[in-house]
């Protein structure tokens, strides 16, 4: 099967919302009047983002998912993308089920592949997403990492810490229940871009960013670009582990126990979790509950924004919790 | 150095045009009203698009102006990219030449670099690109590849061929003298994007596409898009091979000079030309000439587009040429 073969039998969808979708040199989009174009990318690679075993289904899945969380994370609908992928050789049993997952997903999200390129080469995949993003009387209505202000609630959507255990698990550093793992490996493997939250927040959060690296070192960008602080309650945080309902504390040798701190830095750095985090007044906290409701999406208060520059961790007594989490950086 | 530093260091540039650039989850473009977006998007992987020992300042230049050319092949002004750069490590001796080749290119086009992502893997170059498409009375003014009509003539731009006798040399098939060699590889290593003369073709052109996997494997997607044949001198572009030019026939020992059907096979399947291919009918001859003045990008009518479908080479004495060109393809 060559380049153009492989193009045309996996990848080539009839135009729907673009002008012009794949096949010629460009694709071409009409965004509507009064809107803006929100465009993210990220590059998956194999051994570094994901197992070379990973079912190709959810990894099709994973690649357009972790575009569409920073879609979600703008409050930008998604239109549309690109996809570049390197592959080591042209195999059926490999892109059948990948382009299965990956238009399961677009489909799901009326989110359209309008182009890309393939090539042959280590497995790399890296996708381009578009959205649309209203701009009301003059003003954007993107979220944006910067608008957190002092006095602010924190949220965070859905569960934390789960994908990082199952990929410990993976790493045989950990061993758990199997439907347990089982649980978690689809989070780590599938995950779920909240769209839908991140619409249902434009008007309502002042800041927002999704939680790709850990939460804390996500919450340093916002902070960072906000100018602000933050306290997290880091046993709330904990909570949101989705493993840790229900977790058998002696099950399997004394050894396989998990102690509250590992359940904790799991949620607090943990990574892979796709989650928003994101800020709004205490003034919004009905249109937040709102908003999840509608969104069909749990969210859960974990702290504030301060004054006062600097992360302060506490427990739920409201005691410091020593801070010693660390955010995953692609070259350390 | 770890990924977001740099990013700081070689990648953050102030947003310009954008709307909001580098360091949020999303970069947001507002297209000007009456205007589409043309989107490209192109991979380069390290031994397969580039050689590893390929000077980093040139490999900057070239990841971007591929993306550029296929923009000029459809005639959209640039207007910004994402980059997404998969390294074996965060090296300083390679990153600053490879962002200074990028970001003078980028300048050169005023395009400016709006998100991406940075991860370590096998070294791995992925920008997407964006420009704008006028749209007047209703239609885009896009060239695209199914526009060709019969009687229309067939045209490219620049010179052909040169890319592909330096590769040869690198794969040590052939022996050049050094200064055509070294001429050679700067077209090889250092493409220049067409991108004045395709904004001048517009409302000219019938159909355009770039030169990339080699010009009759290129032609053939625009003869299948538009439905119709073409016949190509190939002569004529056998001497669009900037080094025939005073090539000394003679020169070396004799098993190192080069055939005339060595020529016309690189000119008509080298690849990594990154030359406009177009189609515009006769009556508009005057006005290609001033496209191509306007542009200061020589073009050479080449051949015709027939009612016939297929691909019919000629000779200068319009005697048939074989075809046995295949064009370049990744999975081959």
């Amino acid at each position: 099967m060559g380049e153009f073969d492989l193009i045309e039998r996996y990848f080539k969808h009839p135009a729907g919302r673009a002008v012009l979708g794949v096949g010629d040199d460009c694709a071409l989009l009409q965004p509507a009047p009064g809107t803006q174009l929100a465009i993210s990318c990220d590059m998956l690679v194999e051994g570094r983002h994901f197992l070379s075993t990973t079912d190709p289904f959810r990894l099709g899945h994973k690649a357009l998912a972790v575009n569409l969380s920073d879609l979600a994370a703008c409050g930008a609908r998604p239109l549309a993308f690109t996809l570049a992928l390197a592959l080591p050789r042209a195999d059926d049993a490999w892109l059948a089920p990948f382009s299965q997952g990956l238009f399961a997903l677009a489909g799901a999200h009326d989110c359209e592949l309008v182009g890309g390129d393939t090539t042959q080469g280590p497995l790399n995949i890296c996708i381009t997403v578009f959205g649309e993003v209203p701009v009301l009387a003059g003003r954007s209505q993107a979220l944006l990492r910067s608008g957190a202000r002092a006095g602010d609630d924190l949220y965070v959507s859905g569960t934390l810490g789960d994908a990082r255990l199952a990929l410990e698990v993976f790493r045989g550093t950990l061993s758990v229940p199997a439907p347990i793992f089982d649980a978690a490996r689809l989070r780590l493997e599938q995950p779920t871009p909240r769209v839908a939250l991140g619409l249902a927040l434009r008007g309502i959060a002042t800041a927002a960013i999704d939680v790709s690296d850990g939460l804390l070192g996500d919450l340093g960008h916002v902070l960072q670009q906000s100018g602000v602080g933050a306290t997290v309650d880091a046993d709330i945080a904990a909570d949101l582990v989705a493993a840790r309902t229900g977790y058998p504390e002696a099950c399997g040798p004394a050894d396989t126990a998990i102690l509250p701190a590992q359940w904790r830095s799991w949620a607090l750095a943990g990574g892979d979790d796709y989650e928003l985090l994101f800020t709004a007044p205490p003034a919004a906290r009905s249109a937040v509950a709102t908003a999840a409701r509608t969104s069909q999406t749990p969210v859960t208060r974990i702290g504030r924004i301060d004054q006062a520059p600097g992360l302060r961790l506490v427990d739920g007594q409201g005691q410091a919790v020593p801070d010693s989490y660390t955010s995953f950086d692609h070259f350390r």
